[in-house]
């Protein structure tokens, strides 16, 4: 007999087979008792019956309780109507370590309870749907810009200054001085653009906001590439190409997992570059049309990103975003100081502003220009402000929000799935 | 014209390209003048005749100084003596930003001054080097442990409590409460093993460690896989072939980057599967034949590591430590109590420790035991106790230092060349 992960069962039609997991659930029809087994690769239907293991195998595995861990040996048997096209005939089932009680029942639980047991909910099937979804998009991101030639450079996540403003930010001691935890490697990025050409951060970011939306993660991941001599128009092309390429990977290895999460997949597989753009001018007048009380100038809420992207099958990007609601570093329409060129991409079906980008102010005066009226220590970004006075080069990039992705990918109502751990106002543990 | 990079220049062989990217070095002899061009792909050299190009592009290209952006248009040429292989015959080339002296001369700079400047001397071919080598590590990782049928589960970094002990932890206030910032993902990789059978993580984690040596960072980055129904001899032998992989890609991917960092390339190429193994207790006698002050229950010093790594030519693992000595989750050997089923894994050459790995604690009484031993706060581990309630099972797994082993693969003296922007004591600028 030889063992294997449910995953690879395929390979092993008509085959004795050993298979160690869990039991996930089981039920009986007398003679027959069907176990439900789980190993962390794939869910299958095992199949006891009891005259032909005799009744001690039968009686013990009746006995078997939900989340017991066992060792399961059987012989691989195509079967149709089965998820996986496969269930196992069974002949014997070694209990590793009876369980108690299962806490987290067929019921419906509360998101708390659920929140409290987030340690044992992972274990259910819509919850590896999801972290298995997540690992792809995470392995599709870095196969796509090692193929476009990028090179990761991890940015620091304990910073001596805030990127965007010192609001919402995790303080903590640092020797003898203050450290906090970054919301964006972005600026470090810049730099390492200036050296190495394309590069791109993937790592956690931290926002202290005391806003309990459900697409708000107080810690989450972020990527973020940064390109030398790519402007705004190549910088959204890229984007396009990325997304799409996510959506792509998914596709091609997650069916499964979007059906467990009774995904629409044909709204999936829309999703193909090149994208819809809309500025921001007509952003706002298509929200004016739709009635909404909102003006130019101002930014955008989730319900506003919500009637945009409902105006469209794909991804949505609005561009050129007026200058005074962006960040200090943005480019500034050549012709049109008023707007930056940026772009922001809108996630279909509700999901919201999934990436952030721009082109970045090349320009040493302008960049002094800006630290200055946003306040911003000059000596903690000197470094910073070193890139614009040795070689400045026009340079663009984005950052895309892993846990909103996954989110819309997966058709989530709640940020709080999204993440292995979330952390949230009010949720620390586990 | 084309545009490319210097990376692809092989393809262009006699054609006429377009490179942006910034001016290394020159030097002229006359009437040619030789141009040191990089773009963050590779490095490149231009030649400029004077009497082809003409007396005022030849004047132009002359007075463009060191990390200046430039524009260069010329011919691939073949030519063996190159590093690359080829060099470019220059028609012209455009300046797109003048920059003032540099501030990273060729001559000998101060670690301090070097570190000041971290983000101008990124652009040096040693550290771009390092960086390229640092991504192929990273993107070999991944893909061991994809092929392997590992899912990613990200670890969170604030945490509520430590995992083993709360010195050198960076604390901060978390809205009415305080958290941690995570020196370990692996408690947290052992209940996602649970729900996914083989798991990983690879995230930064934090030592708010008063140690100012060439192997600790403050913030450094870690890969911790965990497997269910793993034991401690699988768990050797998956980590002998995760770091034969990395080396493996590393030959495969950068070589010319092993050049520019002098590396010794037959010491890498003798790194295969298996390595060599020695139990603490023979490790300990070899300490005291070669005249080490160590008595049996004594932990390793750096010292004490590069010695046992100098009597092999490979990675060697050092099993069966103290259980005194170790983790309170390490599970003892069953006819041998007073050491525990885990092992290090020392890398040649002096760089020390670069895995630390082990089978748990399955055993619920065990587990309990252990946490009252250290004076561990039992609700905050009740996640944790958890998993050893419902279906307990043999599991492994181990953390490998991702900064430790680019030091050891390029041949570096300090951790603090290893990453992108090094966090150390009194080093938290740029
Ligand atoms: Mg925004
Ligand atoms: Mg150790």
């Amino acid at each position: 007999m030889v063992e294997t992960r449910i995953a690879d069962i395929a390979k092993f039609e008509g085959q004795e087979v050993i298979i160690k997991g869990w039991l996930y659930n089981k039920r009986s029809s007398g003679k027959i008792l069907f176990l439900q087994i789980r190993d962390g690769s794939g869910f299958i239907q095992g199949v006891m019956v009891k005259n032909e293991v005799g009744e001690e195998i039968f009686e013990k595995a009746k006995e078997i309780t939900q989340e017991s861990s066992i060792i399961v040996y059987g012989t691989v048997k195509r079967e149709e109507r089965a998820p996986s096209g496969f269930e196992l005939i069974l002949k014997d089932v070694e209990l590793v370590h009876l369980a108690p009680t299962y806490p987290i029942a067929k019921k419906e639980h509360g998101v708390d309870f659920l929140m409290d047991h987030r340690h044992l909910w992972l274990r259910s099937p819509r919850q590896v749907a999801i972290m298995r979804v997540r690992n792809t998009i995470v392995n599709a991101t870095r196969e796509f810009f090692d193929k476009n030639g990028f090179t990761l450079i991890d940015a620091p996540i304990l910073t001596p200054s805030a990127c965007e403003g010192t609001t919402n930010l995790f303080e903590t001691e640092y020797f003898d001085t203050k450290a906090y935890l970054s919301q964006s490697g972005q600026l470090y990025m810049e730099a390492a653009a200036m050296a190495l050409g394309k590069v791109y951060c993937f790592g956690p970011t931290f926002r202290a906001e005391k806003s309990k939306t459900r697409r708000h993660l107080i810690e989450f991941w972020m990527i973020e590439p940064e390109m030398a001599y790519v402007e705004f128009e190549e910088n959204l092309q890229i984007q396009e190409q990325f997304v799409s390429y996510i959506v792509e990977k998914v596709l091609e290895k997650n069916l499964a997992d979007l059906k467990v999460l009774d995904r629409d997949i044909s709204k999936l597989e829309n999703i193909k570059a090149p994208f819809p753009r809309i500025t921001y001018d007509d952003a706002i007048k298509l929200l004016q049309e739709k009635g909404e009380d909102i003006k130019w100038g101002d930014d955008f809420g989730a319900p506003h990103e919500t009637i945009i992207a409902e105006s469209f099958d794909k991804p949505v990007f609005v561009t050129h975003y007026p200058t005074e609601i962006k960040a200090f570093y943005m480019k500034p329409h050549p012709q049109r100081p008023e707007v930056v060129l940026a772009a922001d991409l809108i996630a279909p079906e509700g999901y919201g502003e999934i990436i952030g980008g721009s082109e970045r102010i090349a320009d040493l005066d302008l960049l002094l220009k800006r630290i200055e009226e946003h306040n911003l220590p000059k000596e903690a970004y000197q470094w910073y402000i070193d890139l614009r006075t040795y070689g400045s080069v026009p340079h663009s990039g984005f950052g895309l929000g892993l846990e909103r992705t996954v989110a819309w990918i997966c058709g989530l109502d709640h940020v709080r799935e999204t993440i292995p751990f979330p952390r949230l106002l009010n949720r620390l543990y586990p």
